[in-house]
């Protein structure tokens, strides 16, 4: 079974196509490197806008039957990041871990880690991750993570991913 | 005077008798262990139902008395795990301090700590804390949290709880 | 242009006058030895109020003009601590990464520093950051977050603060 993978991109500069997109990109290259299983990714660009970012969300899981959604952009404090608080509305469940952890790696670059608003939350058979919009920034976020995402999305019955072993040991505890 | 303690068990299985309750024992243990002072277990198994989450919490702390809770099971990512969110929903003030260190100090053991979403809070003169439903990671936890907890409960005006201080040194503020 | 910033202190005991407020004068102390931009403090003492507190956030943000306000006291659980309460309560965006680095920190020192939940957020083009009321831990805090507060109010679009580089630096990124 194919494994969808939504990745959305949000950005008013990139989705007026005044910026060119990285961010997706950047998640797709990790995520090709990384994943054994067969997996195939539903990708989209939407401006800072509330209700396009969770139309987005719902479509990806609902209807693309996407495991896991990777967004890229729209977590700090500016008026017009609004990622996380959207991300949130079509949650059924938070799970703080995940911005926890990446905040805390990221302060081993910058100090300013902690503007970061990103967060990751359930909904239905999928896991919805927030990562910043800086490239750099996204290796380092999915490198804290991605060990525990494949565990994450069997627990909520999605897809099985595999990995790479000598780049992400995904880990799976042996009894529950 | 002696302290209640209400230790919840949260769990399907558990509840129905195909599986034997091993967190709550766990806890019950540890506390044995490490207080000095009097104090009395209210324990009680319930299934991954919220209102019977939320009334047994309210029934502890309300009707029993309980000074602290603490439950067992609950907290991953799976549509049946709920414990956070009936504790959320019976406290009057969050504490995300436990939830950040617990998951922490779990993270040295299992890169899969960032999945539980175990939170505290306060309601009346009790603090409730989350704990997985794990006998090893049960004990790790308290191991973290412990040290605070008496103090916690003095500021909510509950019992006063003291610690054999080779096992847990607890932390009382010499002046607020 | 003068950067305004508020000082509210939030204690019962400090606004009957019973005893000496030093929360507020500790973060003045500091943000004068720190900042190298013109600043003007806007200080308060109100109760453990929540009207009060919610009326003077408002107020310093949306009639003072502050870019920054600093609370210090109100934090812990019991029952009169609400001013993470009082802050959410006027924020539009919360910022839970500094709540988690403050708490970190301060466990360096002190096992309760999960007791505290102080947290921070953005109202209009203003940041607004609790601190504990005890002055020692302001500082160590405040040590811990000054880095990242300029930039993070040039996001919100707030007056531009510079500190003296030997005591904190503080971290604008080069490119967005």
């Amino acid at each position: 079974m194919t494994a969808k993978i939504g990745i959305l991109t949000v950005s008013d500069r990139a989705h007026r196509g005044i910026y060119q997109d990285r961010g997706g990109p950047a998640i797709r290259d990790y995520l090709a490197e990384v994943l054994t299983s067969p997996w195939q990714a539903v990708p989209l660009v939407v401006p800072d806008e509330f209700e396009q970012i969770t139309a987005a969300l719902i479509s990806m899981v609902d209807d693309s039957g996407c495991s896991l959604v990777i967004t890229t952009g729209g977590t700090g404090p500016a008026r017009r990041d609004i990622t996380p608080d959207a991300t949130e509305a079509v949650c059924e469940k938070m799970m703080p871990g995940f911005g926890e952890l990446m905040r805390q790696v990221s302060l081993n670059f910058v100090p300013t880690a902690i503007l970061s608003r990103q967060t990751a939350g359930i909904r239905g058979a999928a896991l919805i991750v927030n990562l910043p919009g800086k490239p750099s920034a996204i290796r380092d976020c999915l490198d804290a993570v991605m060990p525990a995402i494949p565990y994450c999305i069997d627990l909520v019955e999605g897809a099985y991913l595999t990995t790479d072993k000598s780049k992400v040991a995904a880990f799976r505890p042996k009894s529950q």
